[in-house]
């Protein structure tokens, strides 16, 4: 494997990776912490020491040109997506790409055209679809439990939005970012909806920046209609004042409900009954994960799929997935800014 | 009093009338349950002897013409509020009509004009206004304690829409009803964004009818701008499984948020903090009151209006307010029906 | 009826009286309120006038001596439940005597022996019966859907043992109240116990007094077993710092759980799944009861046993109830005192 | 290290030793997994390989005596705990030993003098003092803001108790497990008990068995007294049906109150508030830890000691706290059999 980025997210893939062949039973497949790019040198090096890269690397392109490399994971910043994945995936690595997939849509379908094209393994990020708890919804709403759909209500509640000390980041920098907590957060509602209900045929949106000066959203809220024929709501903030990272969503079928906060990530409410939802050969039932473990999950997915067993898909999201998102969030900001529905063919 | 109806609202108001006099402390007027009016005779007597009301009137037009009647409640289906509730304030009744006003807002515009020229007192009956925790919430507000508002969630969820044996009510008729879950359900969390965060400036909705052959619709789902500045989501519906009566609305501010949920209405949750709000001089701290108890202020208010003893707005609603939710209902029929922002100047 | 006491406990009952013949179908008999008796005239007056009451009594005596009188109400402090109820018993009247019973048990014998004797219907208001989602927590434990009993928990969380202000309140005084936590909460407690899981067998307890000088206890916590085989624990405080009046308790039975919280009195948690309990023909589904409503059903209870229509037992307590709730308590005491568990043959 | 055992709490101390080095900092020593003992030999190499460790053995005894082992894990079942945990550490090796420490109080202390004299670092592995959530509780009670503490009620639920398929376990026979819920679960709710509000003083316990030919309890029930004034109820059991892991516990102080829920071990509920507790320098405010990372933080500490940096207590339990526990275990099934309360010195 080799890393783009040790911050935040690098951390939590190594560890992930460092955790997943111990917990998971041994994979077919590695994995090798083989190289670590990063723009600071002591930063990288301490990190790789941590973590035992074999080596590291001062830009993201000795990664992609490392012949000991077979997988690059690209954990940088948004506006360094497609790039580095792109010269990845061109040399044969497989690449998996955090979300959003890119700045925009446009941007990502050129991404899924290199990896398809270049025949490799590809994934994008979306690692709340390897919550338990998640994957029980899927079952549940494929074995026709719930019904017909009628309703899908996801909100991504943030609050670091207001916070001076965080002003400079790069989050809130269109350039850098692409967009704010459209991107950042809305992006993960709109693949959760997508993989529990379907597509998205039509939203209508509001937006706003409550901070003068930044050049991304703060928020967005979207009144959206899926193409089997549920209306809902989709809406991500960084304004949510207490809610650190509560991401909620709801589902209401013919045949009884679903709901979900990430906050409580153990927890499946199936027809108003809250139930702990734990993987089987992890520790006995009752006893719950953490956050990065989605991360095991992930990882894990993608080096069965290097390995020959099984796909990225349907559980994984792959550029295909990481291309929707951004088609969402970009009509989402049209519909905005044109003040009318905005449909997605 | 002169009510119109006997039904389900009809048992809620005369019951608050016999409440408010022994619970919330001597009025200055009354109230004395004069004349009730309905078709079915057997129930409509049966529900006279109940409660007391001194005579019984075959039609509204009798009770309108009562000169012992010194105020009406309207509570007929919506497709009868206007003409008796026009009527009655031309005959200097005080008017009391339950929400939604009117049919449309055209509709609305025209009752509220009637009242004003009559110089009588008018509400429109949305009682949750009354409910103690909102009363708390919109104190919260008015002291600025929540700082400036980023956000409104509220969605209002009932279930029986589906429920065949509910097949053939009035409320699935547009020609009685005017709308389905939007004139019922919306009105009301229309109306609370108001009371609590402001008027609304613009709507981007989406609307279904899940049942073929109705003619309202069962849902429907909007973002919507406020002119403060924050966005929001408004939501309702009669297809949410297994909830029966859960208005749940959400405020974000800068400085806190607040969150509330009909089904447990004597509580607040401020910055997270579950607290319970009971009225004070009822029962002591902790002891909670139900939803009949939303009339009991509600009607207390009227009569003290009628009284000279303030005024029904800000914590009442008027036939102003009444107008403006029909405006909205309106305005998101239209965006989902054109496919675009509907603004409300 | 005849009350004796005008003051929190005078007004919920005087209320549930006016409210039952037009809220629960016709009864059988009355109620007519026709006397009310206490000591301060003035506070007298306004609440015989305000709830209707045909004429006043300076003392209970005149209640118990007054021919118009079927039915009397004892809501006196504790110290003064015996002598009252067991005149008017004498006397021929019916008597509802609020909780705990007596002082102590042997004082409670006497009264179920004397309205044994007379004949009279006798009911001790432990309200919280009347609930109805404790109603339907009987049901499913009558009908064995929760399979054999293991455990009860329940707890009742008041917080005002520690205010000032309410320092010189009879209620603290042994002479007056008997017991403090205990007789007052706990006695709640034990009743549900029972009418939920049985009659129990022993007692193994705690108790504390925290501040100096009172004479009744401010606190009990029992570990106990009951005669079916379960165990489990019984708990009541004043002095649980944030809770208003949260009385809560769980059963686990081999085929399921139960849990319920007084501040949320609609709601009953059936294995895990929050469901709504409202009564039948009251009003729809989901629109929620008070804590006052349970006085509504308890006085219906009474009427009805008075017009020959049922018994008081099994769903509302009598006395004999309000003894086996007293030997409780006492129990309790006992045990903290000596130190060693107490049976109950 | 050294560890004796490979099952459910091999697997959860292991995967903390490999995940401690990255995740929470560089330590002071190692750790280096050495040496694995355990009977069954497939299983043991496939956990020796799973999780790298260097060397495997047959039985604890070469685990002791091996010199390239400096510190012992022993999480053998009960009635292994003694035997092993005093050789080792006579040997010198330092010893972290499961709880409960031994299966009753006299052997505990036995363990306690081979340790003390041996001058070895000694752990007792009550882990949930390492929840974040809890070390925030005792920092807020060491603050003084729950003022002076009243009530504490913890009880431990699960349910697999009833469960035919877990009939043979090792946990149901009292030779090898001492005691059922009150060891294995009791135990918990004790050594936090001690932990947040101070020593127990007395307890008045009932005990059951609810299946026949059983050697342990099934579950137990205390009302106990702190040396502080505090009383409260002390609970656990294997027959919460519909339970998995549900530990919770609540303080109730002059000032405060406090509530957790194990199954929600990221949140702490402080005066009424529910607030997320997630440690610095893991992951950002809001992304959840699970479970198995008590251990990491439970084995930094001991390495920490280890390495002279600080001691096992305050924070982590020592073979003293193991023996408090064990004393209240039995005091607990002295009051229930002697039918008496039980003082503890």
């Amino acid at each position: 494997m080799g890393l783009l980025g040790y911050a935040f997210m690098g951390r939590a893939h190594a560890h992930a990776l460092l955790t997943l062949a111990h917990m998971t039973g041994p994979p077919a497949i590695g994995p090798r912490l083989v190289s670590v790019a990063g723009r600071d040198e002591s930063r990288r090096t301490a990190f790789a020491e941590r973590f035992g890269f074999e080596r590291q690397a001062a830009g993201w392109q000795e990664v992609v040109a490392d012949p000991g490399v077979e997988m690059v994971e690209n954990l940088l910043p948004n506006h360094l997506h497609a790039e580095p994945t792109i010269a990845a995936a061109r040399a044969g690595k497989h690449v998996l790409c955090e979300k959003p997939l890119a700045l925009d849509a446009e941007e990502a379908r050129v991404m899924l055209a290199a990896a398809t094209e270049a025949g490799v393994v590809h994934m994008c990020a979306f690692n709340y679809r390897f919550v338990p708890a998640v994957r029980r919804a899927r079952e549940l709403l494929e074995a026709g439990d719930l019904g017909e759909i009628h309703h899908f209500r996801g909100v991504y509640r943030q609050s670091w939005g207001a916070d001076p000390e965080r002003a400079g980041v790069w989050r809130f920098d269109a350039a850098q970012a692409g967009g704010g907590a459209l991107g950042d957060l809305a992006s993960h509602v709109i693949d959760l909806s997508r993989y529990l209900v379907g597509e998205i045929e039509s939203v209508a949106a509001q937006v706003a920046t409550f901070v003068p000066g930044r050049t991304v959203d703060d928020a967005a809220a979207a009144a959206v209609a899926f193409a089997g024929g549920a209306i809902g709501t989709i809406e991500a903030t960084r304004f949510a004042t207490g809610d650190l990272n509560r991401f909620t969503w709801e589902i209401n079928g013919s045949k009884g409900s679903l709901a979900f906060d990430l906050e409580r990530m153990n927890e499946l409410v199936v027809n108003g009954e809250r139930t702990l939802v734990t993987p089987d050969g992890w520790w006995p039932p009752g006893h719950v994960l953490g956050w990065e473990h989605t991360f095991v999950f992930e990882l894990r997915r993608f080096l069965d799929t290097m390995a020959g067993r099984g796909t990225v898909a349907p559980h994984g999201a792959t550029f295909e997935d990481g291309v929707r998102a951004n088609e969402v969030c970009d009509a989402i900001l049209l519909s905005a800014r044109e003040g009318r529905h905005v449909s997605l063919a």
